[in-house]
Formats: structure tokens, C-alpha cells, sequence
């Protein structure tokens, strides 16, 4: 990884699936390490909602770089079969405890920098997008939002956040077609902030990290807060709360059951090639 | 076209420049067939209005994809001379019936495609940016609002679709230099959302729209549905009619019936080298 | 610079290190000229705020170009050691004076184009975003908003026109780097509307500007008015003179001055190491 110097610490949290390595005491790394194929699941949620709390807290943190411990996976997605164990109101806005995670992430007064390889679908583009910034390697990071074949839609902040980014067309394509993009295209639909040679990722981000570790605090949050201002508070997360609830209104309909007892069967939420190509695999269901 | 099974039906549509063919229930293509350069005149207009009447209470279409019969033209432009015999009310909304064929496919429950080769101009561009999403030809398309350069302005939804997706300074680029951009800028742009090489093009979006039309219709429309209310209503049909009024103003000056003129003498609206390389005419025209 | 036929007149602005070439009644250029670095001081904002004065009264003239008589500086930054100079209440708005010719720039019905080559950083990347579009040397133009590394914010109009181009993660990305960035990457990003071969960015641009210049006034005035109105009175001058009024507060703190006083040393806003590479030069003084 090029961080030439020693840790300060490195921990895993408690009940969670994360690793946190201090290079400093205002440059963080915190890596997603839930085998095997790193499912955001209820203990990953509520880790990173208790990694808010601290962050939130710490008066000399200023960048956290999440990665992930899986080459082939960054996150692979929600947790389906564990949904119901995400409180839907947490939180002082009394939202789903991963849009309070998304929210708090968004506006928290630290930068945070996705660095990405392997796959990134559903929840797992809505962690990355509720960062503030994504950077990916070229040949390793596969990305998806492939929620509509399943008979969902993507409910934990893609709707929100991604037309900011991408404008509204390629927002809809990357949804309706519930297909894997590669990382080039995904930089040039500004799904991420850019992509690079996979042997290049590493030290662009722990200079970039470095570097702005290295500047003044109060340059650093007067910077974000005027941005985030001048966003308008969107993306609003109520908003966000309203699409959750319409992903679990769909998820319940027996036509959304049945399509994911087809991919339960082909070995889903599994380290299978149905996982490794879930895109693919969605296209053959849809032709069934 | 690369789709191997017979379609279930081809039709004319009848006092219109149209071809409907289902290639299922779910998955149509509308061909614009309007020769020799496809001009979009009440005819045209006129159909695609009676068709988003089908598409909007067909209740298995989940896909349309619209191409061009003719390789050189997808749709030359408004066909300024049978102008006065568009309706200025028409519709529910009481907008010009253009404005209201816009703003109906826009709001479809149905996702639209629209498969480019050749020139795009004017009403051409505000027809495919109504469309979800274009996908184009980098050898074939050729981009372009050329109003400008005839003493109007974009007036059909370029003002208020193009914004959304390239940006203020990239739509007024296109808008004031009144020149043809090619499909690799055009995508570079947002105006579309990829160019492909011309004999990947039709692969992709068969396969695309087939995939569409495998997914479930709920999950689709809820998918659209709520990437249009993040929208927050944009673009407003009424600033579009605003915009529409502002045409026809400006068309109606002498200095734009000049103008008109000169380009009629040198064969506009007809199989010439002036429509063919309209932008380079049109910079001839401001030099004289 | 390719355009072949002489001038009407070339002309220095009094009292302001600018030079004003007509090419023609309807198209100017306007270079910037203040060696070695092409400093934005008061000097320049007030000349700029006159050069408004007669753009906003002259009724023949079209199109603007701006470029720099210093091939390695477009605009260094702001002259920081005369930004007391600056009226903060100025023009109709009352607003601090750059800020109303940033706002006077971007709403006038004339066409403002920037030709760059050289750095442009600070101030300068808010004086080319004030303008109608950029173009830019690959080989030769440099941006950044290097404010963070000096315990700053970007606040004379980055924070508000940036992330409308750019979006809200790569505008974040930009300021809280503090990083020099290619023409290449400054395109992808929509921070200009297009970069070119340095041999090919003079032709183009005056290829555009002269092609401008022969369009008819009431379709340019019309184009571009409806796109500002599309735009919803965004960027807002109030919402920049807030960010610049959060600028002047940073600076005025202790360790501020710190940062300001050890670039000094280094030979900052001088003809230097420090200068050329200010991005590196920030991320050493980030680690000492």
C-alpha cells in the first residue's frame, strides 16, 4: 500500500467486520473484511454506524480511506437474508440505521475516499457514493446496481445520489439494466471520481490521503461544510428513507421472492460464479 | 440488427412517417421513416403523439427503442416550412403538440432508447434527449443545434434538457457555436450517454432493451418513477412551451425569414450538401 | 493566433495590465498582462470591472475571448498581499468588487470564451468560470484550487460555479487536494468544456469566436438568456460573496498567516520553484 510508515494501531472493531489502521491520528483506514464476500449485512451497518459516532468525536482525524480485505469483492451487497435485522429507526433522525450510516458519512466534518477494487453492487455503491470521494482500479473494480432484476429497485441511496453525479439518463441506464459496469465507464458517467492502473490506486490514494492529512483542519471543514451548502442538503435523507421503503415494498411482493429463491438455488450470497457474475447471471434469469 | 427471432409484427403506422415492430410484447422498435432526410414535420409529430396514446395504456410494453430507416439522417431537423400546421394547444397540458409528445415520452412508465446514425439536429436532438437514453454511432452520428446560426434559438427542450445532463458552459457551447459535433464529444458532453464503434452498436442495444424487457415490469416503472421525482419535476414542459414560444418569435422576424431564405436557395430541407454538412453552410452563411 | 486579417485597434486598458485587441466591431480579445505571474490584483479586478462597463453598453459587440501574454501563467491566484486593495461594497449589487464582475461576467448578453494556457489557479479558475466556456491547452494549461494547502477556502466563486460543472465529489476532490491538475483531467472533470493540442487550441477558438461574431445578436442574447433562466439565477452572487467573506476570515488567523509567511519565504507570488509547482510545493510544506 505505500504507507512506508508504521501504523499507530490496527484494530478490529468489536462485533463488526472491520479493520481500523491508524497511519496517524488524522489519516484512518478503515477496511471491509466480511468473508467471503463481503456482504454489508447488520453487523457491517452497525459497525459503521458506531465508527460514526467516534469519528464524529475525534478532534484530530481529517480523511478515512475505506478499502477492502477481498480483491474480488469491495462490497458484493446487501444482505438480504439478514435484512429484517436492520433497525428501520435509528438514529437522531429516527431513519433505517443504514441511511443514518449514509447520512452522517455524507456530512460528517472528516473526508472520506473510497478506494475500490473488486465488486461494488447495490448497498455497496450506495457506501461508496455516501463517501465523498471514489477512486478505482481499471481492471479489478466492477460495479452494478442490479437491483431491478431482481424486481427491486435500488433503494439505499442510488436514486439520490447518483443522478447528482451521472445526470439523470445514465442514472437510469446504470438501473435499468442491472448490469456490470467496468471502472472506466463508471469514471466517465461520474459514478466514481476517476479510475486508474490498478498498480497506480494505491499510492494515488495514500498520497492524496497523506496530503490532505497534512493540511488545517479549519481550511478542511469550512471547504466541505460550503460545499455541502451549496448542495442544498441533497442528498435529502428522508428521501433516501422513502426509497428504502419502496426496495422492502418490492422485496415482500411473491414475484420478488421467487426470483431470489431462483438465485439462492444458483448460489447467491455465496462465493460463486453467480456472485462473480451477477450481471450476466440476471440476464439468463431474465430470459428464463 | 442482430435480433434472430421474427418479430411478431411490422406495421406502417397509418398518416405517419412511423414503423412499429414488436419484437415482443414488451420490447418494440419505432422506426422514423421520413424520406429523403427525415424531416420531423406535423406528420411525424403528429404520430409520435398517437403512439405515446398506445404506449401509455399498453400494459406489457416495458421498452421502445427508436432508430432512423435512413443512415445519413436520424432526423434532419423541424421541418420549418409546414411549421404553422403543428397544433399550439394540444394535449392535456394545452402545450404545442411537440412540447406534449416531450413530455410524455419523458414520463412514460415505458423506458425509451434511442439508437442514432446520422444527423441529429434541432428537434432531432429534443427528440432523443426525451428519450431515457441514447446510445449513437461514432462513425454514423453527427450531433448539432444549429438555430443560432439561423437567427433562433433551441426552442423545443434543448434549453431545459441539455443543461441537466452537459452542464451549463458544454449547452451553451453547442447552443451559440451552431455547429455538428461528433458522437465521441457528444458523449464526452452528456449529450448522449456512450458512442460505440458502428458495428458494436446495434449488439448493444438489442441486448440492452431485450434485458429491459426480461425484467419485471413493477420493478422497471417504480425504478423510473422514483429517478423523476429526484428530478424534482425538471425539465418543466411549461418552460419548454416557454422556450417553443421563443422560437416561433424569433422565427418570425425578418432578419430570420432572410436568412431562411438564403438557406432554401442553397437546398435546405431537401438531399443536399447543405443539410448534409449543415454547421460548415451555416459558417459559410455568417461570413458573407 | 490565426486570424489572418489586422486588427481594428489594440489598445492597454489604463491603469489595468490589460489589453484590449479588436479583431472586429463584434469580437474582442482581452489579454491579461500583468508580468511575471499574472497576479490577480486590484488593478486587474477594477480594469475588469470597467472592461463591464462598456461590454454591458456596447451594442455591436458579441464575443469575448480572454487569454494570458504569459504562456506559463494564465492567472497565478490572487495578489493575497493586496487584498485589502479589493472594495468589499461594490457595483449595483454591493457586493466585495471581484465578485461583481464575476457575476456582471457570467450574466452578461455578451459571449465570454477563455483561452488558456498556463496556470490558472485560485482566482484565475474563478475568473475562467465566470466566463461562458473554456478551452485549453493540453500541453500547457495547469489548474488548481490550491486554498486548502494555505488554510483557505476557494471563495471567490469556486465552491458555487464548480460542483454545477463538475459535481459535488470531484469539485471536493479539487479543493480539499490542493493539487495542480492536467488540462486532460480538467475536461473529464467538466472544469473546462474541452482540452486541445496546443497547436490546435488557437484555431479553434478563434474559429468559434469569429463564427459567433457573425451570428445575429437577438439569437445569441435570446440562447443565452433562456439557458441562465434554465439555471434557476444559479450561481447566486450572494452565496459567493458569503464564501468569499469565509475566504478573508480564514486568512486573517494566525495560522493562516503562518502558512503565508513560510511561502513567502519560499519565493511565493514571485517568479519561482514555488510558483511553477505550488501543488507539490504545498504538499511539502503539508509534511514539514
Amino acid at each position: 500500500m505505500a504507507i512506508t510508515s508504521t501504523p499507530l494501531s490496527i484494530e478490529k472493531m468489536d462485533n463488526a467486520p472491520l479493520i481500523i489502521t491508524k497511519h496517524s491520528a488524522a489519516f484512518w483506514r478503515v477496511t471491509l473484511d466480511n468473508p467471503p464476500i463481503n456482504l454489508m449485512g447488520p453487523d457491517m451497518i452497525a459497525g459503521l454506524q458506531r465508527l460514526m459516532d467516534i469519528v464524529e468525536t475525534d478532534k484530530a482525524l481529517k480523511v478515512i480511506v475505506f478499502d477492502s480485505a477481498h480483491k474480488d469483492y469491495f462490497v458484493s451487497h446487501f444482505d438480504v437474508l439478514r435484512g429484517a435485522e436492520v433497525p428501520m429507526v435509528s438514529g437522531k433522525l429516527g431513519v433505517q440505521q443504514w441511511v443514518d450510516v449514509s447520512n452522517r458519512l455524507h456530512n460528517a466534518g472528516v473526508i472520506s475516499i473510497a478506494s475500490i477494487r473488486g465488486r461494488v453492487r447495490g448497498i455497496g455503491s450506495e457506501f461508496i457514493l455516501a463517501c465523498d470521494m471514489r477512486f478505482a482500479s481499471k481492471e479489478q473494480a466492477i460495479f452494478g446496481h442490479l437491483e431491478v432484476g431482481m424486481g427491486l429497485l435500488p433503494g439505499g441511496g442510488a436514486a439520490e445520489y447518483l443522478p447528482l453525479l451521472s445526470g439523470y439518463a445514465r442514472a437510469l441506464e446504470i438501473a435499468v439494466s442491472a448490469d456490470d459496469y467496468d471502472a472506466d465507464t463508471a469514471a466517465v458517467y461520474g459514478w466514481i471520481n476517476r479510475a486508474f492502473p490498478d498498480k497506480q490506486l494505491d499510492a494515488f490514494v495514500n498520497n492524496l490521503a497523506t496530503r490532505i492529512s497534512g493540511f488545517e483542519l479549519p481550511a478542511l471543514q469550512a471547504t466541505k461544510t460550503i460545499l455541502l451548502q451549496r448542495a442544498g442538503g441533497r442528498p435529502d435523507p428522508f428521501e433516501i428513507q422513502e426509497s428504502t421503503n419502496k426496495f422492502f415494498e418490492l422485496y415482500q411482493r411473491p414475484e420478488a421472492q421467487a426470483l431470489l429463491a431462483k438465485l439462492m438455488e444458483k448460489g447467491f450470497q455465496t462465493d460463486s460464479d453467480t456472485e462473480y457474475r451477477l450481471g450476466h447471471h440476471l440476464g439468463l434469469l431474465a430470459g428464463e
